[in-house]
């Protein structure tokens, strides 16, 4: 089940990026389990990683490369998420980092593994190593959505941004691919995010702006909770334009850039989030009037993560003093009951520290019959705020993590 | 639906402790809803409260009285919280406070009011005060388990507890009731817990103990990691004994007391998972070989709240690699996977960073397969521990919370 509409959009192309995608047979004989990319020899790339301690045998391998050069490869598989798999996990990612060298002709240290599935059981290395040749063979730059298809575990769809923009007579592309639906939250989640841009940034300012668009989209989605041991986004800029290098931040190139590769993020965060196992409902999370960002940040997620409210969100029953409660406990100090307005989409439903005085449930209600639901929350201390995008939790969640070995 | 074994312990009476009961009619005519406690004149008392911002009226009330006296009368209604009612919902506590000083004879100030159910509805003062003489005629010493059905919401068992003990030829008896069985979470629930004894105990001693016991017990409980508005804990000592008055807590009767009110208070807690929403396994999970204290503590809620691992744990899935990734993204600061070593009952899947060499796939289902199941984690850091209990999160939780408006 997932929520919207489910049309993939358009795909623009980015010079100097490749994709390819093969069946090896992980999980499932004839599905897209296998995906390459190649960038451009001058590209540069960045790297967010999940903070789980138990990270993944392929994200130890990503952070070293990463900081010590510029990797222009990088080989997906879905189906083994090679996490909790100790020594020979290392080595299983080195072999297949080492096997896609060979093939293409570059050092093992310019490969980055990814891979995503079920967790402690060892890498297939020999049906990844046996698809690797049709995959290297169809990289081409137009075959984004057959990769989107390719990175995909327990989504329903695949997941897909791209927007351009022109800038001194050239245009600019950012396309990117993500997967994942549940164990959703900040600091990602079965999360796999890929962007390119044909732009030309250095790597510390590609850096600085992944981290960012990161903490405004992956970072701010939530299903369930739960954070995975291999979230991974990359962005990478290929360079292929003769327009200026982006080496600040202050130029007004970067800042063009920098609104389309948060558009393309936010967007694909979204997808995320509408695709959640199970959702029936796509919740906006708002919280405004906090002192610091911080404030804003721990209500919408108590919000977001309540099973009391997301069941009632499940039932479309506007349970206002759920809301109330999971305010009131996220733990912000001197929180002032009196001064806390909460809106459902544009009806007011609290303030005084009680039940707002038109409210009508029918008018809540109507509101919570919608698919896309907007909560907001003003605590009336200060300026910050923070938005945060969730589902509900419906009899499908179960159903699907209690079918399905992770 | 509920685990293990049913039957309502044998309530020893409280010398000085009555309790009354009646059915005022507040959600269904007919069902016990309102209950009466009286302790005799030289009673000490002492209450602990949610810390939840949006408390109820109760207890506001509850915490001014209780820090300017010792109160004797405790009144509790169920089927309506009381709860984000602002300023009409104080008054509408202190009318019932006020009705219950004049039934009995004493000063408002004297009488504790308690309310447990729908949030934002305003209190049916009426109905309370048609049943009250009901409920303060009958009160006597051996109303226990009529009163235990009384504060019962959307509980499907009372839950009681009772234990006794000699000092120096005397009986000093520790009794208790308590109610919840949703939004359970450290620092309570929707969750009223009454707790009686005869020993002689200086207040301070006693709050002391109470803060100490509610740590141990309904501190240390989970089902859904939501904490209500409601939450209320007392502990009353009538002084109905010649023994003399407990005054520190280094004297003998002191820890004898400390043994027995710890020992009530976590056999109330326990019971309250085993009856949570949609319960179907009662889960322990213990972590050892930390640093602090909240570090075991951080990984035990963050494993007893993870919607995966409760999912699992329904489905009876020995699906450990949800339990590392839960220990992974607690938060404890320089984990050391390869250190961390995780028992399901006494087999160890986890060791090395990975699952153990001799786990097998069997070993874990015969463990999952049980009713009451402990997950053990030794992180292998230092000597700090802590425990927490919880339940596993099945598709009857949701249909409770999705039909149920709390």
């Amino acid at each position: 089940m997932a929520i919207g509409e489910a049309r993939f959009p358009k795909m623009y192309s980015v010079p100097g990026f490749k994709l390819g995608v093969a069946s090896a047979g992980i999980k499932r004989p004839g599905r897209r389990d296998l995906v390459i990319m190649e960038a451009a020899p001058e590209s540069t790339i960045a790297g967010v990683f999940t903070t789980n301690a138990f990270c993944a045998a392929p994200v130890t391998l990503c952070k070293q490369r990463l900081a010590e050069g510029n990797p222009r490869y990088l080989v997906t598989n879905t189906g083994n998420a090679n996490a909790c798999t100790g020594q020979a996990g290392l080595g299983d990612a080195e072999t297949v980092c080492k096997a896609v060298a060979e093939s293409v002709g570059c050092a093992p240290s310019d490969v980055l593994p990814f891979s995503t599935g079920v967790i402690g059981e060892p890498l297939p290395v020999q049906k990844i190593l046996a698809a690797l040749p049709t995959a290297t063979s169809g990289l081409a730059e137009d075959q984004w959505e057959n990769a989107a298809h390719g990175i995909l575990t327990t989504d329903t769809r695949p997941k897909g941004a791209s927007v351009s923009f022109s800038y001194l007579g050239e245009t600019i592309v950012v396309t990117g691919i993500a997967k994942g639906s549940g164990m959703i939250r900040p600091n990602m989640a079965t999360m796999l995010g890929y962007v390119a841009t044909n732009a030309r940034v250095e790597k510390p300012i590609l850096q600085a702006l992944l981290r960012e668009a990161t903490d405004l989209s992956f970072n701010r989605i939530t299903v369930d909770g739960d954070t995975s041991t291999n979230d991974s986004g990359v962005l990478i800029a290929t360079g292929q334009t003769t327009l200026p290098t982006v080496s600040d931040q202050v130029c007004e190139l970067y800042q063009l850039l920098r609104t389309a590769v948060i558009e393309v993020h936010q967007s694909l965060a979204k997808a995320i989030v509408e695709d959640g196992e199970g959702a029936t409902k796509f919740v906006t999370v708002e919280v405004t009037g906090a002192r610091e960002r911080s404030d804003a940040t721990k209500i919408a997620y108590a919000v977001a993560h309540s099973p009391l409210i997301k069941t009632a969100l499940f039932a479309s029953d506007p349970n206002w003093g759920r809301i109330v409660a999971a305010i009131g406990y996220a733990g912000v100090a001197d929180l002032d009951a009196e001064k806390v307005r909460v809106h459902l989409g544009d009806v007011l439903i609290v303030e005084s520290g009680g039940r707002a005085a038109g409210y009508t449930e029918a008018q809540g209600q109507a509101v919570m019959n919608e698919v896309y639901i907007e909560i907001k929350i003003d605590l009336g201390m200060g300026q910050a705020k923070d938005t945060v995008w969730t589902t509900d939790l419906s009899y499908d969640y179960i159903k699907i993590n209690a079918d399905y070995r992770s």
